[in-house]
């Protein structure tokens, strides 16, 4: 006979989307219904919630939305990798979320959150070094680019290493 | 003998996009290189510049970033009515641009926005009535609906009367 205890696996907590059924429903409702697109994704924008300060669009999955929700650090689904991502997993610079918004039509996600620092890096946010994904100006009338940010953050060699560049021609 | 002066036709003002070469001219150069996506469009965020509020996402197309930049005033691409979208052209909700900003890869656009009033409503940029778009809240591990605005800014059938609601289920 068998006395030991049954090892205790921990029930893994999920989140339920309903379906989308009308638009009174959708727009002026409780029922949280996040209308993904074909490839399956919803877009998130992301501020730096002490600043206001626009830090990236990201687009998430079902599973990096409900991740999200639950573990209260921002997770994406990486498109240039095709993968499930934890930002911060590897740099250290996780987004710790403060407040998610939706949108009228539960097509966008807006993330407030709290930057942490990496062990090579003050809190941002950017692969680039910046703090801020939107680092550089459009001007307006000329459409002449311009810099935000006039210096990087951190070096990305020290905090990527050898990781293949996300950013698509 | 035609001695009539000729009728001046003025110039369009046009505005070049720079082909995408390299990752470091995307990234780190002065080249405005926008992508656009298998649809044509690319992501801008909108914000109030005064408070740092995300008052909505949008798609520009190339016309609508153009006439975005050369004219200080939101142009955008409706998805649900397949055609330019000059923000504000029928309910009076201008977008006056302070200060347009545009991401690493330059496949999103983040506008600061100024806010006009319309005849029938206070400064607000939401078809449902609301400021902004994001006017609900998800709660952490929950996912519960709340309402971060609690009253709406204006009644949207004084503004927009019977125009069909741009919701898609």
């Amino acid at each position: 006979m068998n006395t030991s205890k049954p090892t205790q696996t921990p029930t893994p907590q999920t989140l339920h989307f309903e379906s989308r059924i009308s638009v009174e429903q959708v727009e002026e409702g409780y029922d949280l219904a996040p209308k993904f697109d074909r490839d399956g994704l919803i877009t998130c924008v992301t501020t730096d919630a002490a600043t206001g300060e626009v830090l990236m669009v990201g687009y998430m999955n079902p599973e990096a939305l409900e991740r999200t929700i639950l573990s209260g650090e921002a997770h994406y689904w990486s498109r240039s990798r095709q993968v499930l991502w934890h930002k911060g997993a590897s740099s250290g610079l996780v987004q710790k979320v403060i407040e998610i918004r939706i949108d009228d039509d539960q097509d966008a996600v807006w993330l407030r959150v709290s930057l942490s620092a990496g062990i090579h890096s003050a809190p941002a946010s950017c692969h680039v070094g910046y703090r801020s994904c939107f680092y550089r100006t459009v001007a307006l009338q000329s459409g002449k680019i311009g810099y935000a940010e006039t210096e990087k953050t951190f070096d990305p060699k020290l905090v990527y290493g050898d990781a293949p560049n996300p950013t698509l021609l």
